[in-house]
């Protein structure tokens, strides 16, 4: 960024070296909300930190001249009323992380909507109204399910569940959310006015970077198994308890977090991987000296071939109870989600590419194995999901990063791609 | 108890079928606080049920002559001095128990050596004074380390860092504790005033009750070796995170939690048997999204062959770098304590030898596997330790169980061996 040079005229709508400077200054502002030591952000839902975030967010979007409201499961939307009466373009993120995350995921996403929009307002063009939102609890680390805004915008989940959600100190969503000033008490938007839907991200994996290109252009979503397993055991003292007579709840667990590796081992070939894990893990009653009698875990199966998925499913439940005899355990599995490979529409994929084409920026087609709140829309309206690099592909982490000229470009690529959603160019 | 004999004229000093009904109705009112829907007690150390119960226990003792005081670590005494300036034999255990746990564990124990004071008290007896201890936290499952009361009054722990301890959710145990009133500011009694230690408890095995034996005379501890061991990964994402980059504690951790059974199951023999555990662990961040950063865990190994033991250590040690490796994960374990086969004086073996014979009740000597608040005592004072059977071994359970005969039996014998004690029979 040497010089303002105007770009924006001839490549794309409204870039100059000084909409970049504008972006990321922002970001840093946006980057200081729940800021940890080691610069990355741990600001989950409804926590002090997301609510000053949103609150600094809705600002930035008032004195822009977007009018800014909650609807009533917590989703901020900036509003810009171009054309009354026109259907409305939708482009946004989440500003919520997860515990000790990084400043990108999400966030990101919800900045860079923001600042699309406000350059084509700039540019004062007609054409779809164009709406900005901030969707409540992507990350669901501490409010679950995760996507939770986008799902209940969607009709994919039940608004009053929602809002019924507790987290582990028993604080109720609905609760906090009003406490804090934002829930609103109507829709704002319903799916009936949405037209289109885009949402740029980091990629959280390292397939741009170790391509080299700047931008992705989703075309499908991994498919997912996830499953609540309930390991149930019997409370025995550690000590004299005699081994043969214990039934121990975290010895069951834990060959099924061994197991969810071995699959991985066993399935997974370069051409069809699969990634398996399991990420969160409570014992009761978590005593010294007391055998666990139950043990409430995730285990998470996903991968881009629906049959891999399917034979993994099948040895996941065939070994199940071996483990369940040698620790002396019940096992109980619950699917709390499954989809297959879901793509995004062909022409949204085609719009996005002719736009980076006249950027100039290198792309390339790929998928997404991370949920983003666009899976939700995509179900319902025409829907683009853009990615930029992330360095070493290290997300949901401190360290997480991306260049500041990747950073920029996503934001031009964005800022077209809605000006041509907005221009009304068929997604599909 | 079908009519009131006087046995304790001759087999035992004061027992009477009145002082049985005595013994379990107080027993049924001690196991009303903190009592479960299922019958176990929940009433772990400073909670209400705790606190309310060491206030009823108090009134117990004060009600019958005892002089009733707290220590600088919120030990519970009650002391009845027969000859001033004499000698004091102390007995006792503990009234807090492990979370959803039995009625039995350490309750007994205290309960047995009041009534069992209580008794000789009435008998107008001289000799050395008689004072009842409940003995704070030896459970250690809120406020960690087990043992915690004994330790500090053995000099094993340093009383500050004791008060200091703090809960999960960070409540420092020494302002609770004086929130409660339950903290005093003097001594009560010192190491240096003790002639003799007895203590009752149930088994929490199943060795008397396969054996058909009412009574057990402790000779020894099994050997332990007790480790906190964290493993450190990294935060990423559980789905886009290529799975070669992941750095999976709990993975990890599983792979640790297996290798402890392992032990056991390649090790122990019925002749040396090998007990090994993990009970706690918790994961960081704990997210159903986010691939664990850090485990924090224990691991157990005890045996009663401390050859054994050293093999199970160096094999555990031999096998945690491939755990590293595999996992990519780094594994820090500290040794928290370690002890050798640890003996009770044989003379005080004897000494409860003879009072179970006269007594008529059938015995055994055996080995404690569970560690017990007598250990700490024993390394300084001579030390009786005694059990009652427990029902199928089942302790740090609701359904813990000891018949009434047996709670009984073991009143009057720790009766008998307290009057031994207080009379200056040696112990060693």
């Amino acid at each position: 960024m040497t010089e303002a040079t105007e770009v924006g005229s001839t490549s794309g709508p409204g870039r100059t070296a000084g909409s970049d400077v504008a972006f990321l200054t922002d970001f840093a502002a946006l980057s200081a909300f729940g800021v940890t030591d080691r610069g990355g952000v741990h600001r989950e839902t409804a926590t002090d930190a997301d609510a000053a975030q949103r609150a600094w967010f809705g600002r930035w979007l008032a004195d822009r001249g977007f009018a800014v409201a909650y609807d009533r499961v917590g989703n901020q939307f900036g509003l810009l009323e171009r054309t009354p009466g026109a259907p409305w373009v939708l482009v946004g993120s989440h500003l919520d992380s997860q515990p000790f995350a990084g400043r990108f995921d999400g966030a990101y996403g919800v900045l860079a909507a923001a600042h699309a929009a406000d350059r084509l307002a700039r540019r004062r063009g007609t054409g779809a109204n164009l709406a900005v939102v901030n969707w409540l609890n992507e990350e669901g680390s501490r409010f679950e399910p995760s996507m939770m805004g986008s799902a209940v915008f969607a009709g994919g989940l039940d608004r009053e569940a929602a809002l019924d959600t507790r987290d582990g100190a028993g604080v109720r969503l609905g609760d906090r959310l009003a406490e804090l000033g934002q829930l609103g008490d109507d829709d704002v938007l319903t799916l009936d006015d949405v037209a289109g839907y885009a949402e740029i991200h980091i990629e959280q994996g390292r397939e741009l970077e170790d391509a080299g290109r700047t931008v992705g252009l989703v075309e499908a979503t991994w498919a997912a198994r996830k499953y609540d397993l309930t390991v149930t055991g019997e409370q025995s003292h550690t000590g004299s308890t005699v081994m043969a007579d214990r039934r121990d709840a975290l010895l069951g667990a834990s060959e099924l977090v061994v197991l969810a590796r071995e699959l991985t081992e066993r399935l997974s070939t370069a051409d069809s991987p699969l990634h398996t894990s399991v990420s969160r893990l409570t014992v009761a009653p978590n005593s010294p000296v007391t055998v666990a009698r139950e043990v409430r875990m995730n285990l998470d199966l996903r991968s881009p071939d629906e049959d891999l998925l399917e034979r993994a499913d099948t040895l996941l439940h065939e070994r199940i109870p071996a483990i369940s005899e040698h620790a002396r355990v019940e096992v109980g599995v619950s699917g709390s989600h499954a989809w297959g490979v879901r793509p995004f529409p062909a022409a949204g994929v085609a719009l996005a590419r002719r736009c980076a084409e006249d950027l100039g920026l290198s792309h390339r087609t790929m998928l997404t194995i991370a949920g983003h709140d666009s899976v939700n829309l995509n179900a319902h309206v025409p829907t683009i999901m853009l990615f930029v690099p992330s360095e070493q592909g290290i997300s949901h982490n401190e360290r997480e990063s991306t260049a500041d000229d990747d950073v920029c470009a996503g934001v031009d690529l964005l800022t077209a791609v809605l000006d041509r959603l907005a221009a009304g160019d068929p997604v599909r």
